[in-house]
């Protein structure tokens, strides 16, 4: 595996008030079997939730590939638009490639503006060399208003600068394969489609077209994601489907700490700047899979070591309201070392000669420790590197887990019924004109 | 004042369970009115918490215009290194020149690097240009392990391609003034040095030069983000403590929430990219001022409107534990309209005409009342402009409200006392140097 999940900082003795036990975890965990059994059968059937299917999908990638070589040879800076599940998994994968100071690959710069705020969209067109840009829109429905408002401006910022004709050699879509306002627009110019599963949900479709296209685009190797998916897949539903550090174990975890302790929060901490991203993607897919009928746990993407100076005073001394999961590697890249002439200060001995991601792995380790030693459940997630292979493995352990904590929890994971409400009345707003500044 | 503060659908009317009605209000303000007094007093003697006085301060201004104009002349880029406190307040002013993708002001470009991911740092000193490179290493006091390993690694890679003499042109330092390993490494290469008022905690600190050396090396107008601060800091120590706008009542409102209803999380929802990291400035102010002794809640940053593809199902549907702060524009800007042409489909003539800008202002108007419909407990913060005085008031206004809080509370809101033993337990395994990767 390419991951170790280490749970005993979770698990109590038996006696104290707010106990969850090894046995408590092995109960839970059975009584998980029938649906790890179900899912195992819906996947070698090819039914149920189809996420279980894309790990081993080739086809649409040949597609995918020949698209994004065909965009980053006219295209240095590609802008992806989309909103929530359209945008969030491909922001994790290229998390990998560029730590925010250019694509380290060699392929094109990938921008995400997944919100609607005309200052910073404004602010992309202005810095951006139009005629070198590529776009690609993503929208399962083809009718998301933040998008189809993104793309029109786009598209008409785009045509001061380029011929009509140009356009289908630097913007694409992916959408469902029906007719929609944004699947009009891209018939009209003539632009390249990506169909965009109809079985798969926003927030499930990070190893879909949807994440793959952008990974790509990047230069990242979207086989190997598929690959790292497949394998925790195999186990997960086979039989690792026990083990501590399995989804289902995750899943009985949280629900189980929630139902006995109370705990209202699940915080994600990974102490990796590459998996921040991957934190605000876990956060989308707990929150809208488990967040109904008054149930589901907040969920919380917080960075070691950074929110030690920000947010662990309240994790070790605020409500006992929380469940902790950090992420660390087990090796630090090499790194330069602090020169032992600047760190001669005695108070600085510790420093000597360490790198910099021997300090960040201290940090982690201290912080594991520090909340055990105060009680609040954590588990560490170990990885021994990061590339494609484990960013794919940890993707698809996070939606197990979710979909298992859905069946503690009685809850379909795959819908959002709430968010419509909403929507229309934005749309109610807009049709009535007048702006309510009062 | 430079916003208005809409506190309705916070309040219920009598007999519900979770009722907090505006005699509630009332009454929970007028137990504060001794704080009150009390902080208006120390204010006008000079005593009492320090960040009180940064708004009326000049002189240090003066000293801190003269180094960014130092700095700014040679340098293209400027690293800001610190972490929690040290950083967040510059960054949550920075915002307001930069979208992220380059300073609009014609300044230097900031860049902050607050956490020690040896990945993301050997990528930003692989992309930058080191001769025209400013760093500003900012640590109250003085020995941030993380702080110190950040600006030793970068003086050396200076060192590689600078002479030594040249430091003290591109190299400055804000720390407490007395003996610290920061302020030897100051000393030993004659970096010019700010110094960090000893009364006022990081994350108090972004109206001293914490904040404002870096928002002069902008290109903002330091003296206007003071005076908005003053405003709202005379009118809530003043006349209007009592408005149901107040910071006071803010913090009744989140407190008596708690109590009543059992709220646990508060979650704070700007509908401008502009104030992403003033939330999460809000986020360590809150966390770490008022979680202790079991008490606080946690604080939330989410961003409208693209936080509804991803908290909102959970916020309507999820456990009533949350309360809302919502922050948007009476105004939006003057934008481009979507061409009717590309909007021609009729699914989308609730679009056509319409800007960018009130798409996201009705998303906001929208969001709001769904959640108060779903008795969500929400406030609504009107902001006519967004600039320095506003980001100023809104600084000032939501540090009162922690203070405010922190009094309900009954909780110390400038101590940290529990971070202490993970650093101490880090510096030991750091010390012990095996890194145990098991």
């Amino acid at each position: 595996m390419p991951f170790r999940i280490d749970v005993e900082g979770c698990l109590t003795e038996p006696g104290r008030d707010d106990a969850l036990t090894g046995e408590d975890l092995k109960a839970g965990l059975e009584t998980l079997t029938p649906a790890t059994r179900k899912l195992a059968e819906q996947r070698a059937a090819g039914s149920g939730p189809e996420f279980l299917q894309l790990p081993e999908r080739t086809e649409d990638l040949a597609r995918a590939g020949e698209l994004a070589a065909s965009l980053a040879e006219t295209c240095d800076d590609i802008l992806i638009l989309g909103t929530g599940g359209s945008s969030l998994g491909a922001q994790a994968l290229y998390a990998l490639a560029d730590s925010g100071y250019g694509n380290r690959l060699g392929g094109p710069n990938l921008h995400f503006l997944d919100n609607v705020d005309p200052h910073s969209f404004d602010d992309f067109l202005a810095a951006v060399d139009l005629p070198r840009l590529g776009v690609v829109a993503v929208s399962k429905s083809g009718a998301t208003a933040e998008t189809l408002c993104q793309t029109m401006l786009v598209l008409e910022a785009l045509l001061t600068e380029v011929d009509e004709s140009r356009l289908a050699r630097q913007v694409a879509v992916i959408t469902e394969p029906k007719d929609s306002p944004l699947k009009a627009l891209a018939e009209r110019y003539h632009l390249p489609c990506l169909d965009h599963d109809e079985g798969v949900g926003g927030r499930y479709s990070v190893l879909s077209v949807v994440g793959l296209l952008p990974a790509l685009l990047a230069g990242l190797d979207a086989a190997a994601l598929r690959r790292g998916a497949k394998e925790v897949l195999d186990r997960s539903l086979g039989g690792g489907a026990e083990e501590r550090g399995s989804p289902q174990a995750g899943a009985v975890l949280s629900v189980e700490y929630a139902r006995r302790a109370g705990l209202t929060q699940s915080v994600l901490m990974p102490y990796l700047d590459r998996l921040g991203y991957f934190g605000l993607w876990f956060r989308q897919l707990w929150a809208e899979s488990l967040g109904k009928q008054g149930r589901g746990l907040t969920p919380i993407r917080a960075m070691g070591a950074v929110d030690q100076h920000s947010q662990l005073q309240l994790y070790l001394e605020g409500p006992r309201d929380k469940l902790f999961t950090l992420i660390r590697m087990s090796e630090a890249p090499e790194g330069a070392s602090i020169p032992a002439d600047l760190a001669e200060d005695p108070a600085l001995d510790y420093l000597a000669g360490h790198s910099m991601g021997d300090l960040l792995d201290a940090m982690a380790r201290a912080t594991a420790e520090t909340l055990i030693r105060h009680r609040r459940p954590t588990r560490v997630i170990t990885l021994d590197d990061l590339d494609e292979t484990v960013l794919g493995g940890l993707l698809m352990h996070f939606m197990l887990e979710t979909v298992f904590a859905a069946e503690l929890l009685q809850v379909n994971p795959f819908d959002q019924p709430a968010v419509e409400e909403g929507k229309q009345l934005a749309r109610d707003y807009l049709k009535k004109g007048a702006r309510e500044s009062a």
